[in-house]
């Protein structure tokens, strides 16, 4: 009997498509894998199903035989094809449930790879445009107000900082995705000798999942993807934010090939990659809640619910947060800083005032006290109609003639590139630190691409020798 | 002026309230890491602040001042009621941008112990009882329906395979969650000489955190505690379905003092221990989104939505997350298992019929025909209104008279204790792997153990060096 | 300048796709009825406008321009191809802002009502299941253990009375939808004269959105259809969980062409459908978190998070709500309730004690008494090993020799038939109250179906109008 | 037997603490209606229950019993230590089941009516400071970029207009919320004479929830509440979005008393009001998706997931959401506008281009050419270092010499205020739809208070008449 077409239509028909195309190779390279550890183990026509795969590896399937309800069964029927006794074969100790598994996480793994190099790359362009502005003096904010100078590259190594620890995340993420359900069949193993070793090594992975009910039941991999890219675009989200604010202002500028005009303001130059990626960010975070939903209130054992009915979500996360990298990687790249614009900003946040507390701290050894007089000197200069970088040794003076405040000292302390320059605290803005911090993160940098790059041959490795072997 | 109503009661009150139950001690832990590297720099009055400090540990702060927004500035004024110019030394080269930032992180710190602490107990629960029960033949679900038997402690390592990666994930959050924001100041550093590696060790961090700007910005240490553990309650709340499924069905037993009876229906035992560990895993879930939402498009810098707005949200987190495991550990320590009905359904599910299809695989070498002949042996004796585990040798050797059926076949196929038996698969039930299963995990849980008793050690071991010296 | 291919591959092109899929014809019913409206206005060569609209309507756009950014500039292009005057009048007093929201709530109309339809024929199979069912006695389960009985027409009636909830829900989520953002061009309107009530009628809306800037700014009824829904899939995931353990236990079977077989286990006929309808609501949930998130902590006015960027996300939403719908639909059409499985269940659950509890306190006056002797009758049959249904007068009269039993009157209050044919409250499962909410749900169901019709006949009229005048 | 601390500790203390902080009144109501009824049916002893019912009015019940559960059981006992025969005729015919769901209606009911309270009176603070400042120029942004004049009260308005569409959503979440569960007992009604809608008048419900297992089942309206939540807050994050831009740019000042200082840097005034503000309203959207998980994927029926174990989460979200509108009202309400700067912004913003292409194109009928020339302009001028509104007729004629400019069109054509003045479009900015717009809003204000208060009434009735009875 055909199946209902309620069932085609919401289901089948695009679980099939989707599975055609996003993950046909996997399916062929898994089988591939099971085929050999079957000839290792003396199974008779194993041979003929290795022959077989090897033949349908450029193989397209055309069109679904509304009898078949799916991709497995299609190959299935294929192999049988190509040789009957090799596709009965093939179909000893396995199922559709250790199988489907490990198709899911070989693509799995290959998606993280891609989110693992996109982080990578927006490290590099940080980490560039960090050394480049370390020297661009900026107003950073806390609190929606004006609160000290700083530089935009001590801001974009924050960033950097970061989003390390991002890639630190999803390099724990792909440990755990990287295990090999293959040989836990249907949930129970089998009682042919399989090994599971053997075949998860095959397919690149780090080991068998060490129990077979898990390897088929298991979605913590799939909810910690989620939580890993959640964490990642919420900072991401902040930092758009921020760029957005500075572009709305003037103080940076997008190329010209990422901005949009209006159908009906002449003037206008949207920033609108910034809010393209901005909307990417919170497309990741809902997409995130669709793979914890799915894992929520379930049996746990195979279903369909963290199988096949989360490869199409899980796609539109890995594409989503694939977009929303790389529209701000670049927004970033080729950035326009207008430093004029952040220097009179600066200038006239009064929010060196800080140092001048500093300064007078030092001079009494009570810092409240000096908060004090600063707020007071303040709104003298306020209430005279002057802006804080105005200010004078003779105001100050005023206000605390106890203090003997030597000629030059407010100047001093209210300069902002000085206020930066003596910021040497660790990790702070000042010169040394930066290169200090610049030359740590360019290392980590180097260290996680040599990282991703060892997975990567390990995974080229793995399947040149699966497809070598005859 | 005093502050305006709304904003005492919707805000500086609860926050108030809260710093004070939780976050008090940690508050003077930090403010004196601060006070002694001041010390060491030299400070004046950096020592009548320590002593000041000593004075203020057992200290309960009393009623809120009106004019006083935080538990910070009271603290401050208590400080300086002591000592006023050890309050004045205090606060130089200290923000509660950093101070704040420092506290909540030894807060996180301090509850991901307690929730790791609350994983491993359950993980120990959970091997404790796949140990005992890895005799007891259940039947394995897939799709909500029988598929194969398998144990009862089987089904249990399999959860524990999974919650041991639970702890793994916890344990990465908890190195990003440990680095230490102080001396990050205001968000630049400072010109006053600090030393944030002694502050850090002081502390027992692992180090700072690497710019001074992240340092008071960051919340992603918070998304990734959202995110681990709701993928540990994702997991749980799996479990949950099975543990209330058999519950339903009579095959387990809740102690009599975890059970409700009905003010009405007077047969009832409801095992809502289980039904409020579900809702408390489903809050979790809930809680962790706040996270999500609060980091979400806002300034990276210096905010109160991943700062003191963000305690009390924490807390439900932790909390009701340790809810959901305490009731589950309870309900799974001392569970009932009624092997009988286990048994009796196990005969019933008809679920050894892929036995009998790798049975007569072996003997034909085509799995996909041997399928098809065990479906008609079911097919034949449902017509005939048997059950499958009363079908006999006859009624194959009538389907498939080629196959020369040797007597005895059929029932041994059949037969749900051999059926388990068989599954020698690397992480199958069967008593070999189950037993190298077991051991591995309980080493695996021993060492996790050991790495959660090193935090300790070194937490406890930083407090008393922090309040030892003078 | 061309734009740049990271804002192409990842903005442009896939909204551009987008559009050109789902939006051309509102796009150009939104153009006419401004066309229409300029001409009445007297604007020169609007009606060369309106001729090139008419043109254009059955016109397929080609491959994208890379210098023109969206289908808006496309259009406008290919209308200035055809007219360059009617291109010049037609842009006079239009914003892609305006426009572009006009065709978004114009989509999120159609979409919505095709939600509501799926909902109606929800509710009439529902209806009509219940009407079948009224008589087929079930054992209600409150907190996962037996409860009382009840029939399976009551349980489908209560689904069937939630349900009504939503439909009344997205009926007053099409009310503010269906509002004209039109006329409010980029957000203050115009200085050229404009008709935004004769615009909203003849694009079927019930009138314009009344303040120009929110028109392009809101995006509150785009949460509101993500609550909407998130609150039907909320309660249909619940029903899908009964159904899902029904068939588990054998209590209700799917049509064969709804249910999947094994790859390994010949025994199985999987009821993956409901499966899959259980995914597909996990899914709206997560996806109307995506349009939460989008519409978080980003300005009050015209931006891509609430207009462009979320037209994708909804057609997630509604097309993910649509399949569960058909899905959870096909499964209840046609599915067979297995009565004798039930009524065995029925009688071992021991449900009916209530009921012997009612009997007692009607003769005592005192239900806490009679609860308490019901329970003690329960204790003393299983001591002996007998069930409940088995229980006699004479068991009773031991417990309670005072209460004078009449014969058979255990037996008659432990009949689960007799139990729900006494249940005669307003709203039970009794043959009157049960007949008379059948009469009001039909009632019911039949206002909203014309409620449903006569909206789509007030569209249809409206574009039939939109499109007759010349 | 006892309790298990576990069960105590984590599930029941809490519930307690809960029930006896929140509910205590709303059970009294709830028996009291049950027991009017059952006297009315002629049960004996129900004057006895009524009488204790008074007695206990004003009951504050002491320490829990170890040995009793729940807050009911409290409430029973303490009866039964009253009247043991009132305590016996209560329990007749009622269920925890229903009593519960009739409470947390009740309780449901009043929280929502002081969330719609909030709502109307921040609509009321929005339409008040849209009148102040109906007249003030801002420059309104698109996508971060100055876009065209308009006025703060045309913001406010559109504000108001989005807001009172959440009074809509919450009107209609109230008529599904008042229904009664009361009478449906464990789930099927009773074979005791009920009369529901009586006892649903008696409690101010419109009636009750016409089906006995949906209402003690029902989750769907929590989850209602959770989206109509949701969509507000989602709303008023974006407006807080604006505000604290706004302050962070000085055109709008807090009150003293809801700005906080810094410990480190003297000059801070940072609007933390509004950042509570925006942290309550992520902290609502957190909350809301706890009632969300709770409610997925359990059964339909009677569960603690959507009965007593959302209790506290609505609270909070209740409570969370109530702090949201406090602080923002308090924002508002008062609000400092700093006209200056706004006029010095929105002359600095060029954005009265718009005017001049449409002036012209009023010249010339082709707005796609006007706009070519406006841009044209507009770049001429800045490329002789000159701002947009020192542009004069000459810069206009050079570049388009056939339009025969006449003298003053350029300034006219710039004016920010007149720019307004001209935006006479239904809900534009200028004077006469800003009139009108503000005399429709009041009005619509009226009337949903006057709908409210009718509520109001409606619940206060029904208590006095509820207790007036003897």
């Amino acid at each position: 009997m055909g199946f209902h077409p309620a069932y085609r239509r919401a289901a089948l028909d695009p679980d099939y498509a989707y599975a055609r195309a996003h993950l046909q190779p996997l399916f062929l390279d898994a089988l591939r894998a099971h085929a050999l550890d079957l000839e290792m183990s003396g199974t008779p026509h194993a041979g003929q199903a290795l022959a077989a795969l090897r033949t349908l590896r450029d193989y397209s399937p055309g069109d679904v035989d509304p009898a078949v309800p799916d991709l497995f069964f299609t190959l299935d029927r294929e192999i049988a094809r190509l040789s009957p006794e090799g596709a009965g074969a093939l179909r000893t100790a396995l199922s559709r449930n250790d199988l489907d598994m490990t198709v899911y996480r070989l693509s799995a793994r290959a998606e993280l790879m891609k989110a693992m190099h996109a982080v990578l790359a927006l490290r590099t362009t940080l980490l560039a445009l960090a050394g480049r502005e370390r020297d661009t003096v900026i107003t950073a904010f806390t609190h929606h107000q004006p609160a000290q100078p700083t530089t935009l590259g001590h801001y974009l190594a924050a960033v950097e900082n970061a989003v390390a620890r991002d890639s630190a995340r999803l390099e724990g993420a792909l440990g755990r995705v990287n295990r090999s359900p293959l040989g836990a069949v249907a949930l129970a193993g089998s009682s042919h000798p399989l090994n599971r070793e053997e075949t998860a090594t095959l397919l690149g992975f780090d080991g068998p999942v060490e129990n077979t009910l898990d390897a088929v039941a298991a979605g913590d991999w799939q909810v910690e993807i989620a939580g890993a890219l959640s964490t990642c675009a919420a900072t991401l989200s902040r930092v758009v934010y921020d760029l957005l604010d500075w572009a709305a202002r003037g103080l940076i500028t997008l190329q010209g090939g990422l901005v949009q005009g209006s159908s009906v303001m002449p003037q206008k130059r949207n920033p609108v990659t910034l809010e393209h990626a901005r909307t990417r960010l919170s497309r990741t975070l809902g997409a995130a809640q669709t793979l914890v939903y799915a894992a929520h209130n379930i049996p746990f054992g195979d279903v369909n619910d963290v199988g096949t009915d989360m490869q199409e979500p899980l796609w539109t996360l890995w594409h989503t947060f694939g977009q929303a990298l790389e529209l701000l990687d670049a927004s970033l790249d080729g950035l326009d800083v207008n430093r004029a614009a952040w220097r009179a900003q600066a200038d006239a946040s009064e929010s060196t005032l800080t140092e001048l507390a500093d300064v007078l701290a030092r001079r009494t050894g009570d810092f409240r006290e000096a908060h004090r007089i600063a707020r007071a000197l303040l709104d003298a200069v306020h209430a005279q109609g002057r802006a804080l970088h105005h200010a004078t040794d003779a105001d100050l003076r005023a206000l605390a003639p106890a203090l003997e405040i030597p000629d030059g000292l407010v100047a001093a302390a209210l300069d902002t590139a000085a206020f930066v320059a003596r910021r040497t605290t660790l990790g702070g803005p000042a010169p040394a630190p930066m290169a200090e911090y610049l030359g740590m993160a360019q290392a980590r940098l180097e260290a996680d691409r040599a990282t991703l790059a060892a997975r990567h041959a390990q995974f080229a490795a793995a399947r040149d020798t699966l497809w070598a072997q005859e």
